[in-house]
């Protein structure tokens, strides 16, 4: 391994919803507090034991993972076959981006919440400390190219960093990139430093 | 475009069932023809009209499209996605290679045929005559990288290449693999020589 690569774990990141806490409370109950089921690599990230049913225009998938720790606002995240399914139009977008988003029918035990927007494709991005970007001369929003090996080898080009003291090393993708790179949670990816090039030569 | 690239338009494969005659007439009756229903791209080949449900360990498959015309064995073509709904152990193979593959039971409206094997994942793939691969110096069964622009851009590595005279130009990738290139059939990706190599700069 030379200087200007960084083997990253990966994690799959399935269908998922992220709740806010009056959201949480219309579809769970009022006061109602999310259970930690499995913590996530991300420190302080946890799946809980709550999931919904998230319903579109032309399809309902059931069984939709709630993360915790419930954030500021509702954010339903969903991979390209999901979209089909459900009818709706999502868009790559990073986490938090919703402007121009769609958005969709949540279902709880004890009531359903329509969201206006939220529903997201997530970009492909990896989480890493300050220290590790400062190694690899990277800052926060930077954007890199990641080799995969194996029999459904490829590059992942243009896929986000993200920095925080709070990260732990990971390069989150969907199951949609998963199942095309034959890639599984824990496997390990390389990725390419920004001051170094794919190009053609020949 | 430099000479050592080829553009390709891309033809997205979703899930698909090839009958020999004998299964075809277990599942539709004795005698029966497939109906045509939509050609493909490559000359010859069609989507029929006729569907059946593919029936794994966890799961079933309805309206899966039979394309025609019937072949020698039965071939099923999946995607990664859908192995894991069905609960199938798919491996990633060329068209016909079906050993060690799994199998499943197909369901028809006259009749129900269990296989042994043939449920592949089809290797992604580029098909093209001998006269462009004389161009571009390649002969059936090369593997060659293809560039993907775009939003989730890319590079596929060991794409299969194969050669025939009753080919179009057009490569093939699954729907996992179009989801996660943010691929649609028509779109054109560009295919590098194999005598050009990916290889960093920096």
């Amino acid at each position: 391994m030379d200087a200007g690569m960084l083997e990253i774990p990966v994690g799959v990141s399935n269908r998922h919803v992220h709740l806010s806490q009056e959201h949480l409370e219309q579809l769970f109950g009022p006061g109602y507090e999310l259970t930690i089921w499995k913590d996530l690599v991300q420190p302080g990230q946890y799946a809980s034991k709550e999931t919904v049913s998230v319903v579109g225009t032309k399809g309902i998938i059931e069984n939709v993972r709630v993360l915790g720790p419930v954030r500021k606002k509702t954010q339903v995240e969903i991979s390209r076959t999901d979209a089909f399914k459900l009818g709706l139009k999502a868009p790559i977008r990073d986490s938090g981006d919703h402007e121009g988003t769609s958005g969709c029918v949540l279902v709880g035990p004890k009531g359903m919440v329509s969201i206006n927007s939220g529903v997201i494709i997530a970009a492909r991005h990896i989480h890493m400390t300050p220290v590790e970007a400062g190694m690899y001369g990277l800052h926060d929003k930077d954007r890199v190219s990641v080799l995969v090996d194996g029999e459904r080898a490829l590059v992942f080009n243009n896929v986000l960093v993200r920095v925080n003291k709070n990260f732990a090393l990971e390069m989150h993708v969907d199951v949609d990139e998963a199942n095309s790179a034959w890639l599984n949670t824990g496997d390990k990816v390389t990725m390419i430093n920004k001051n170094q090039t794919l190009c053609l030569v020949g």
